[in-house]
């Protein structure tokens, strides 16, 4: 039997937001490997060994995987939402890149899933609607200029905005900054969503203008979502519903 | 029995790719609303009607469908891809915007979908791993000025890119121009994926570099992705493989 690498994305929590592809993936493992909590989301059963590690082991656990599936394992890396969006799928590659040859002659599929920002724009309603972006506010892997300077183009070109991991413990700083550029260019009443946990027990949502929006509103949980200058408001008994029209006009 | 309203992206093809929670929901409606091959994809069943419009409908297709979850019909909207990600789900929020004001009291849910660029970047590899935005091609409704301000800002930027709508009978220069910008800004050697129908038996994927890329290899139903200028690819037997690593230098 031979062995294969799948990185498969498990959504953003709720078990009616994983693909039948990935689920069947699962089924035929004989190893999961990933980060504790996403490996915490896979049912043990007899036959399966499941690798759960650290965060910010990325490249070792690529290894791992690579490894094992070139030993002829049938094996799935597991991310939360979709693998290819600031996840596993491109830590597998560079592995692939630096590793011996014959990882590059394996059979390594990637199985998208559901996104944060998608699942948060669904709550929200359709904030996404138009062109947008997507921008990992993390520093870790690149300097935060760069992050600035990319957010100050993004509203130059109005983008409608995602943010992915805005906040953590080891960096309060830059998202109070990215907000204070946001402030500085966008208008007190640009539509901020702050969807924590989508599709989770622990799932909060809230909608703020940019004037009301708070550092602390986000942990590492969280995905915000930023309009463009035409995302409009629809007021309602209950939440609100955030929508960007699919026109902008001349 | 209550009505209401879901908007539900059936993803690029695949029925291995449609959520379970979009399955349940299409198990319990009483009418599906959409696009004509999107209806198509909806297996007929007693006590469920299914209401085909043309393309270019899509105000006329929300107001209907709102109208009958107004009526108590349980009702589900369909998209490819995800709903939210330049399809239904704005087009039925302006109709609510637009509309009579018990439409905001409606249950109205967006259930997310695998977008057709993540699906394709699964298939390339993960040239989307890092900053990326989206931007629709198609000048139907926004101003060509508008989609050039935005590639050259997101150039500048150095996002990943994908194309949605890059070329279709009715606008084929588009493209060809997005190209030349592209062109001037950023290398012969900047790899570009043109993936057609993914997950469907149409399937094609090809990889070129910049200078090799052409207006008459995407179509309506391509999603075009360019690559950052870290973007890599990985040679091997068979497809190469495209990622954007994690990291950015500074």
């Amino acid at each position: 039997m031979s062995g294969g690498l799948a990185i498969a994305g498990l959504g953003p929590g709720d078990d009616a937001l994983v693909t039948p592809e990935v689920t069947a993936a699962l089924a035929e493992a004989t190893d999961v490997v990933g980060y504790i909590p996403y490996v915490a989301r896979v049912a043990p059963r007899e036959g399966l060994t499941l690798h759960a590690s650290d965060n910010r082991e990325e490249l070792d656990r690529a290894a791992h995987a690579l490894g094992m599936a070139a030993a002829g394992r049938r094996v799935v890396v597991v991310s939360s939402g979709d693998p290819g969006v600031f996840a596993m799928a491109s830590a597998v590659f560079e592995a692939v890149e630096a590793g011996p040859p014959h990882w590059r002659d394996l059979d390594i599929r990637v199985l998208p899933g559901i996104t944060a920002m998608l699942a948060a724009a669904a709550r929200a309603g359709a904030p996404l609607g138009h062109d947008f972006c997507a921008i990992n506010l993390s520093d870790n892997l690149k300097p935060w200029a760069l992050v600035e300077k990319r957010l100050r183009l993004a509203i130059e070109a109005d983008f409608a905005m995602a943010f992915y991991n805005p906040r953590s413990k080891a960096r309060p700083e830059g998202f109070a900054r990215a907000l204070d550029v946001l402030r500085d260019a966008c208008g007190d009443a640009r539509p901020v969503v702050f969807a924590r946990a989508v599709s989770t027990p622990e799932e909060a949502l809230r909608v703020v203008p940019l004037t009301e929006a708070r550092p602390e509103m986000a942990d590492m949980r969280t995905v915000v979502l930023v309009g463009s200058s035409l995302t409009q408001i629809i007021a309602r008994n209950g939440a609100p519903i955030v929508y960007t029209p699919r026109s902008a006009p001349e």
